[in-house]
């Protein structure tokens, strides 16, 4: 079985790339050849089936054409532009978040005798505010960005070329990623990450909203094992409407503050600085803080019990030593 | 004030042409000029502003540029392929009812100082089975065929073009218009009109399902009216979701047959043949029956209170002598 990765360069792409290769098998089929593709030549796994870097524009004439034409069986797509970029560029977050995604489903379509599945990274921003809580599953698509918007359309697309058989397509909406490795950056986001992962690094950080302050949240690894979970599925049990909200911890600032305590002592705590942000707050308090995810959980997606298991993943996976 | 309507051609396109004619004003603003669109050349009302006719395919090059360079203060955009065609042929369905209307959207942003009021005639059939009774405003967007989820995802950019201040847009989804004048047709809801408005013309008509079977419908002269109110409206009251769920009648076919009885008599009823078609079932059976159109009813968009005035409008407007 042929799997490619669209956006395999990024940090959860290149994540799913090596947990593809470790495992060698998707759904109980041995995973033979892999295409990870990204706009720079993505790092290829030490280990597992032989895989090729693919460096390409996807919103590139062509590019479609070149990322399908070694059929592969598995296609998970996690290229985007994010909200940020698409909010100040609006031609640029269509053409990538919308149009290279549908050019994409219409050279599968135009290809004879193929119909793969499709994993397509969605995200919680096809959601808008008032919410009630927690989201539940049919909730209406609101999207109050340019970022959400197009994704909410591309989803639109996967339903409707699942439906008419040209794909077996379903969208995993993923919760806000925690703890993600690296750097703060200026993302209103950042800081759900931060505060956890500067304070173990000895390092301060910035808490720029209230401690009762509630958000939704999965591991970099459970993410992974959404993706994963999504590819041996049977997405006939989804319907006409086949996108999904993954599984994910809700809890508020505080909660996420007692857990780090638990993990690291008062010390790591006493570096997380409280310095409200008017501009960061009015932001994410347009955010949802609790999802069912009552298909996904039923069909088997598995998010963290909580904080303290979202901290040990971390402290096992990503965690400076 | 210069009124555009594209699709003025078509049924709901040319009573809403005369209405503005016969008006002269929206929204408090006299009419000063009018455009009327459509594939062929739309007849213009014969009173009225000065009105001009505009033959065009929306989906050519450079339509939206023609349609919009007289900049137009208030476009009701209503050209369309319908649901069977748009599921016959896929790439037209999506040509039209999306690629056309993101072209339009793209003129009107790259226009400078240009900000038009756009009501944009939507559908039903952006949701999909299975349903609650009554479907709420913040129902999921789940549409079962390719036309719905074109509609769905123009919906999508109606909203983000104007949360960006690009326009100023809203989205009407109309319930099924009864009792459309003319001829039954292929259409699976051809029947919704046919058995009333074939008796009143001393025909027979086949009723293909049983009389329990609930639906949701609204005149022509309430769609003309919805059109009209949502040319006035403050839309900064809807928010960054401005897909309006129309009101309109719930009702089931029996008792559509008993206001037939009551406006015309059992010698008209006795002219509807009961012909049960399993095909036309289940293809009505997966459109809701009830719509709860809350905040539709809050703005002042008003239909008919049941049949008994649904027969009288249609007496009224379009029952042959």
């Amino acid at each position: 079985m042929h799997v490619l990765i669209i956006g395999a360069g990024g940090m959860l792409g290149g994540k799913l790339a090596r947990a593809v290769a470790a495992q060698g098998a998707l759904g109980g089929r041995a995973v033979t050849r892999m295409t990870l593709a990204d706009l720079a030549a993505p790092p290829l796994p030490a280990d597992g089936p032989p895989a090729r870097a693919l460096a390409l524009d996807i919103a590139a004439p062509g590019a479609p054409e070149r990322l399908i034409e070694g059929r592969p069986d598995i296609i998970f797509h996690l290229a985007a532009v994010l909200s940020g970029e698409s909010e100040a560029d609006f031609g640029k977050g269509y053409r990538v978040n919308l149009d290279a995604t549908r050019a994409l489903l219409e050279a599968i379509r135009r290809m004879p005798d193929y119909r793969p599945r499709l994993v397509y990274a969605s995200t919680l921003a096809v959601y808008g505010a008032p919410f009630p809580d927690p989201v539940p599953d049919d909730f209406h698509l609101a999207p109050s960005s340019s970022y959400g918007t197009a994704k909410a359309m591309a989803e639109l697309l996967v339903n409707d070329h699942s439906r008419r058989g040209f794909l077996d397509g379903v969208s995993l909406r993923l919760p806000t990623i925690c703890i993600r490795p690296g750097r703060p950056n200026r993302a209103a986001s950042s800081f759900f990450s931060s505060i956890l992962r500067e304070p173990l690094a000895g390092q301060p950080a910035e808490l720029p909203v209230g401690e009762d302050f509630r958000h939704y949240y999965a591991s970099p690894r459970a993410a992974t094992g959404f993706f994963l979970h999504a590819a041996g599925l049977d997405l006939s049990l989804l319907g006409t409407d086949r996108g999904l909200v993954m599984p994910g911890v809700s809890a508020t600032v505080g909660e996420q503050i007692e857990a780090l305590r638990r993990f690291a002592g008062q010390r790591a705590v006493d570096l997380i600085r409280r310095v409200r942000d008017p501009a960061v707050e009015a932001i994410v308090t347009t955010w949802a803080g609790r999802y069912a995810a009552t298909r996904a959980r039923a069909l088997g997606f598995r998010a963290e019990a909580g904080f303290d298991e979202i901290l040990r993943v971390y402290a096992e996976d990503d965690m400076p030593a």
